[in-house]
């Protein structure tokens, strides 16, 4: 703060308003999600406008009741350490706040002299972020919002791919490549029921294990396309046929002709979030239900269900070094843009090339994120239980470079 | 074979048997396995006395019908992308050869003039190893048979640890790592169901994660003791009050006082595989019903279950280094074992110091390996639902540096 007491009493510094900035984290998190958090702080700490850098402690919920962590002045190395570290350093929130906790948010920014709010997270956090921003406008109070976007789920629109996106799919790739010649030692059927809601992006992931002829997954079932029980039954007999095995990705979002969530069809107990969505992931069910249903057509085949679950977004370790890079230029460019005049705006990758691989981050409207959500482009499927590959092109700089493996026969 | 043809009608050089070398790998793969093939082709490769390397596809089961493979000349280069690759790269098998069996693989031995035959497994292909040599002892036909351990489960006696353990136990710790500081952000009630039938070695390694003050796993569930599930309910309870959020980690193999698994209790259509065991993993039902209990007692509580499955065994880029290492050595060592005329042995880790970490490779009798399953010992358990110290001094060195992480408060 030194230097910034002789301007305390100013109200704008080079057209940005001079107050405090709130970074807050939401939602299911990454394994980059906090690279993102990190290169906003260090972004917000260069501008004289800004005073106080304050974080939120689980979101939301711990905003409006004043629950504040100041992140302004923390050892440049340890904020390295927080950068590497999986899962929401700040902690995170399911909340969805309708219009009178919104009102609650924006009356504690206007509690801490907030001037500029970053929310880290999907497409309920920039709805929240919206409505928030509506409320300062009628309310005559400058305040700047800035929605940097994260998901493991790859479904936000408008952007090339989401932070968060790539390690997923990095994990997802190098399971299925342990998992792949694992099955191919001791040949039989293997299932793995990978996350993905309404979108395949995840599960579409594994085929970065197909790095052979004969490799796995032989067979991909994504939630762009109605699954049938029948017809899964038949797909798997002509893989086992030809390869005497048949390793298979099956995303968790899979659904029926009417879109019921095979899950839900097979599982009567689910939980309901708070936003009415059937809780998918944290049970073995549906894995279970997909092996159980063919121990009764192979009997003799050696069948197993794994769920990959949590691991995808948190695991240690494995996250990927452009999606690392490119979550924290998010971070560092949403401080550039709160601190350029924008009064709201998410933020979107725009890939400008592919070989080689870069992409630009650009502003987008707040209002474009919630809209949809973002399913695999029908170039990218193909036929009814594989990916194209387009989608092989699009994903493997994301990705990065994979481990060496190597085959005797 | 060069330099070989003149010495052809030799039957014996430096007293060791002329002939040729077969190699086969048994049982669930690990993420070094190969690297013990590794260290043994290459061992064998020295050896005047050794005229062929060859690999038995599909362990022993691939032998008694003649397919192999020439493993002594291929590029360095190549071998060591092999030796970094999980699973066996030769096949594996789940056969446990009866007498008949082991009459076939004698004949096999005979067939191919094998002199030296080298067996990657657990317990079970040990004892097949040393059937297999009484036969040549009683036909006077000179076989040297060496075992090589290998188990995640780290279950073999005599051995301070077993190859394939540490890089299960890197996997699981980093899952935790990364599940604690995910149930941190979004906290709530979180499962995760390890591998381990009899013993808790791997499910213990998930001590790693607590890394500070109020750090999961909060509770570890171990088959050593018999579970209750009124006590887990209440253990539950008080951890929850206490940090409100709790991440548990519970052994497949807990098992009732009656000594039956808790999953065969509550799971009617289990699968036995041709040992008479019943299938615990591949399956996410016993994290799915020790989920369904605590909901029932904690309806509000965000209470989720996952079963890290095949993953532990397979996943491709987290191996332990010293395991590696150590994998690699006991191929070498078995190689050089069998040509100092040792007829037939296994092979145990003996650590001679733990600061720093240091091991050595020894010969052990064979009927040591098959005669027990080696539980923790019990100074690496402390009370009902927790490991000791020593185990986590025990550990460490095992499975190397963790990824560094950060927290915020």
């Amino acid at each position: 703060m030194t230097g910034m007491s002789s301007s305390r009493n100013l109200t704008q510094l080079a057209g940005n308003p001079v107050g405090n900035a709130v970074i807050g984290q939401s939602g299911g998190p990454t394994a980059v999600i906090n690279q993102s958090l990190i290169g906003l702080i260090k972004g917000l700490n260069m501008r004289t406008a800004v005073q106080e850098v304050l974080g939120m402690k689980f979101g939301v919920r711990g905003f409006i009741s004043d629950d504040l962590i100041k992140l302004g002045r923390i050892d440049e190395g340890y904020l390295s350490n927080i950068a590497a570290t999986p899962a929401a350093a700040l902690g995170s929130t399911r909340d969805k706040p309708d219009h009178d906790y919104c009102q609650k948010i924006f009356q504690a920014c206007k509690r801490h002299d907030i001037r500029y709010f970053f929310y880290i997270g999907g497409n309920d956090s920039s709805d929240t972020l919206r409505i928030v921003h509506e409320m300062s406008k009628e309310n005559n109070y400058e305040l700047r919002c800035v929605h940097i976007p994260k998901t493991i789920d790859n479904d936000l629109p408008q952007s090339d791919h989401t932070p968060g996106y790539p390690s997923a799919a990095r994990f997802v790739a190098q399971a299925f490549i342990g998992d792949d010649l694992d099955n191919r030692s001791l040949p039989g059927i293997k299932i793995n029921i990978v996350m993905g809601r309404h979108a395949g992006w995840l599960t579409a992931a594994s085929i970065l294990a197909r790095r052979y002829p004969g490799a796995g997954p032989h067979l991909i079932y994504l939630p762009e396309h109605n699954f049938d029980l029948n017809q899964f039954v038949e797909d798997v007999r002509t893989v086992y046929q030809e390869h005497g095995r048949c390793v298979i990705a099956v995303s968790e979002g899979i659904s029926n002709e009417e879109n019921t969530p095979i899950l839900q069809a097979v599982h009567a107990n689910l939980v309901k979030d708070d936003h009415g969505n059937v809780q998918l992931s944290g049970t073995g069910a549906l894995g279970d239900f997909l092996a159980e249903t063919l121990k009764q057509v192979y009997p003799d085949a050696r069948i197993r269900a794994d769920t990959f679950g949590y691991l995808q977004r948190s695991f240690c370790g494995v996250a990927s070094e452009v999606d690392a890079a490119e979550a924290r230029s998010c971070g560092f460019r949403a401080a550039h843009l709160a601190l350029s005049g924008k009064d709201v705006a998410s933020l979107a990758i725009k890939r400008i090339s592919n070989h080689p691989y870069e992409c630009d981050i650009v502003p987008i409207e707040i209002t474009a994120v919630a809209a949809q959500t973002r399913v695999m482009e029908p170039e990218f499927i193909q036929g009814n239980h594989d990916v194209s590959t387009q989608f092989i092109e699009y994903l493997k700089p994301l990705v990065g470079k994979l481990p060496v493996t190597g085959r005797l026969f």
